[in-house]
This record gives structure tokens, C-alpha cells and sequence, in this order.
């Protein structure tokens, strides 16, 4: 992995938490493109690495391209990105939802390494707590991506494209939807008057407690003890946010049908 | 506090928990009341204590009654749980919605003691780590609460009965619903034929995520950077379970609406 040249399409969440754990497990990238100045510039200093906003002055010779883009800029970019680059050169994407094959008649080596996580710039994650799935064009393709993902994390697995798009679902549930529940409980407590911080030993331990008991099993509060006094209470207390109302109550029915 | 006599009226989810660490710091549990006498005796034996199921047998030289009971059934026990008690016991209750003047005009002394997190009976949870809600009738009620909840955390605030309310919906958002959003998680996961721990790591990183950035913050995922390909594909693979599905769109609307 030390002597693969990578570049990087793409200076997003994902793209750059990538790019900087390889960097620091000794990854030799040459260029990190984004469309936006900024991000290519300050993805490209933290990896030591040269960039560009224009995909034509990509370097053609890099032995590997990991493409970080939204869904519909990479199909739309997809034919620039490929043109010109060398023939044997491996091209992977890091998306959950885009097939494997989205490659397929444009180049000869490719495939995917989507690591399960949720990205954000202002926070570096440990690569070697999570998962990286893997798919690739023909076995050696894949060996050569284990090699590269085995630096980063102990956990890798194969998932192909119809995995990878399910895990992808599940993960916006239990990131993206947890996660904005912690938004709307963050209002609610400001109304309280009380900060947010009294809210997390509560969000850990709902957390942790899943490691040993399943969801189902770890459910407590209004809901699946069908306490409909305190569920219409609460009701009541939404009136004035009538989108909260609404999830409040259609979470709730939900969580009553998976528990009668 | 070693020296206060204790009953418990209920031995429920939260009510075994509280009961549990009191007994290992030395509280000295009497009683406990619970209408089925296997959650009665189970309890009981766990902190020392004698149990009975019928209300009428409660011993009524106690210094302190923990009541722990879902809302309903508290209301409507409420004459029965005071009924020949000592005049000047202290009569406590643990939840988040019903307000301290439920107390009013039955007992003299009362108050609320209520401990912000999810208990399950299958795990016991670390009281030192979570804030406890006090209210009391009078500053020596709330004094002697302090005194009490202080053995088990050095967490402890007041908040009046409309602050709880609030609190206590809050947590409905942050740990009820963000645990369901796991669960639909699962069996999404479990669709894909990879086991619901490979969520485990994404799950931890979303609760760890907010001690450091707001919730606003750290979202990440199709519905914040409106990813409309990804959103209608998710959409699309929800299809044979219409009310995932509502859920689905409902909250990735919301998520838009937040961060537009």
C-alpha cells in the first residue's frame, strides 16, 4: 500500500476522514480533487498531497482513484473521471447506495470500500472500531483493497452491491433518524430551560445498551408500555410544533405495533 | 440515610434499578409492594427486604415510600398507597409526567425523585453516571431527597413539575424513538443477511458524536445534503412496508426542514 499512488475525487465527510486515516497509516496520496477550492486545498495540506478543482488536470498515472461523491454528481462525472486515466489503474467508490457496476464498461478495475460510519469534517474517526465493506471487480482487485482497508481496520467484510445499499438503509435509520431525534430532544429540553448535556448519559446508555440487549428487548417509556395517559400528554404538549406532533405519534403507533 | 426506612410501591423497570442502588449504598429497603409477586419477590430478595402484592399490608411506619408505578395505576392507587401511613412520612413518586401536587392534599410531606435514564430489568444501570430530578413540598423534604440521591450521583438538580414534563419528553425523543430507529435498523440489516452488530459501531459514534457537536451539527446522511437520488431509491426499497416507509419520508422531511 505504501508505494499504490491515491488520489482522491471528492473533499466531502466521507473523502476526507478517508483520505487523512490513510495518509496517517502511511497512504501515499498524490491529489485530492473537489469542485471547491477550499475543501481541495484543505484536504490536500492535511495528506501532504497537491490539488485541482478541474477533473481534466487529474493525474492520469495514479495507481488508485477513490471517488467520494454524492450519488448524482459521481454518475454524472463518472466518464470525465475515467478518461484518460491508465489502463491497469484501480477505481473504487466509497457510496453505499451505488452499485458496483456503475463502473462497469468504463474501466477495467474497480470496486467499492464503504466503510460504515457517519462522517463529519469537524471530527476525525477511528477508523479501526469500524467496519469497511468491500466489493470488487475480480479477486484480485479485492485482495488489493483488503491489503489497503486491513491498515486502516481489523473488520472487513464482503458485501455486494445489494448488501451494501440494504446496510445503507439501516444505517440512516440508526444514524441519520437517531440522531435527529437528538435534535428534536434538544429542543424540547431548551424549552425545559435544562442544556442539552443532561440528555447524554441518557443518549449513551440507550447506546450501550444495545451491545447486550436487542432493540426490541431494550425499548422502554410511554410507547411500548401503551401508557396512553402520558402519550397523550405529550401529544398535548406538541401542539405548537405540529411536524414534532406527528413523528411523536407515528413513532409511537409503530413502536406499539412491534411490541403488542 | 442508613437509618431512613424504605418501602417501594412497584418493582418495575425503574423502580428495581432505584431500589437496587440504593440497597448497595446502604439504603434499608423494608418493602416492596408490587401487584405481581413474582416482580415482588424477585425485588425483595435482591435488597433484603419482605414483599407483599396487596396494598392493604404495606407497613405504615416507614420513613420514606418510593412510589414507581406506571401513571395510571398511580393516580387511581394513590388514596390506597397513603392510607394509615405515619403523619409525617415522606412520600415520593418517580415519574417524569405526573406532576408533585398529585401529592397535595393527601400526604404532608412529599416530593419527586426522578432519575433521567432507560432501565431495563435485565441490566442494571450506573446511577453515578445520570442526573436525578428532585422536587419536594418543603427546603427539609428536599434537603433530606439530596441527602438521599447524593449517595447514588453527584448529578443532582431541581426541576419543578412543568421543567419534568418537558424533561420527560425530551427523553421520549432521545431514548424511546432513537432506540426504535434501531430496531427498524435491525431488520433492515438483518434483510441484507449481516447481523445487527455491524451496526454497533455506527451507533456509538452517532451518541459519542454529540458531547462534542450539537446534533445540528453532526447530522450527516441523504435527507441533510438532500440527496434527492438516494432518498427516492430508500423510498423505493420501502415499499412492501408502508409504515417504514412513512416513517422513512416523514423524518427525512423534517431533517430538510431543519437544516434548510
Amino acid at each position: 500500500m505504501n508505494n499504490l499512488s491515491i488520489v482522491f475525487i471528492g473533499a466531502g465527510n466521507l473523502g476526507s476522514n478517508l483520505a487523512k486515516a490513510l495518509f496517517r497509516r502511511g497512504g501515499n496520496i498524490v491529489q485530492v480533487y473537489s469542485r471547491t477550492e477550499q475543501s481541495a486545498a484543505s484536504l490536500a495540506g492535511a495528506v501532504n498531497a497537491s490539488y485541482t478543482t478541474s477533473l481534466s488536470e487529474v493525474v492520469s498515472d495514479a495507481d488508485l482513484y477513490i471517488v467520494s461523491l454524492k450519488d448524482g454528481p459521481f454518475m454524472q462525472l463518472l466518464p470525465q473521471i475515467v478518461a484518460g486515466k491508465r489502463r491497469d489503474a484501480l477505481f473504487v467508490h466509497t457510496a453505499g447506495s451505488v452499485p458496483m457496476n456503475a463502473w462497469k464498461g468504463y474501466v477495467e478495475n474497480y470496486g467499492v470500500l464503504y466503510p460504515l460510519q457517519t462522517f463529519s469534517k469537524q471530527r476525525e474517526v477511528d477508523f479501526s472500531e469500524l467496519t469497511i465493506f468491500l466489493e470488487a471487480s475480480s479477486s484480485e482487485n479485492l485482495d488489493l483493497l483488503k491489503s489497503l482497508a486491513s491498515r486502516l481496520s481489523e473488520h472487513i467484510r464482503f458485501a455486494d452491491s445489494e448488501q451494501r445499499r440494504r446496510l445503507h438503509l439501516a444505517a440512516v435509520f440508526a444514524c441519520n433518524f437517531s440522531n435527529h431525534m437528538y435534535t428534536l430532544a434538544s429542543e424540547l429540553v431548551q424549552r425545559s430551560g435544562l442544556p442539552f448535556e443532561v440528555l447524554l448519559p441518557l443518549i449513551d446508555e440507550t447506546a450501550r445498551k444495545v451491545h447486550v440487549l436487542h432493540p426490541l428487548q431494550s425499548q422502554t417509556g410511554p410507547a411500548v408500555r401503551f401508557d396512553t395517559n402520558v402519550i397523550q400528554a405529550h401529544l398535548d404538549m406538541l401542539k405548537d410544533t405540529p411536524d414534532m406532533q406527528q413523528i411523536y405519534e407515528l413513532i409511537s403507533k409503530n413502536i406499539h405495533q412491534y411490541h403488542k
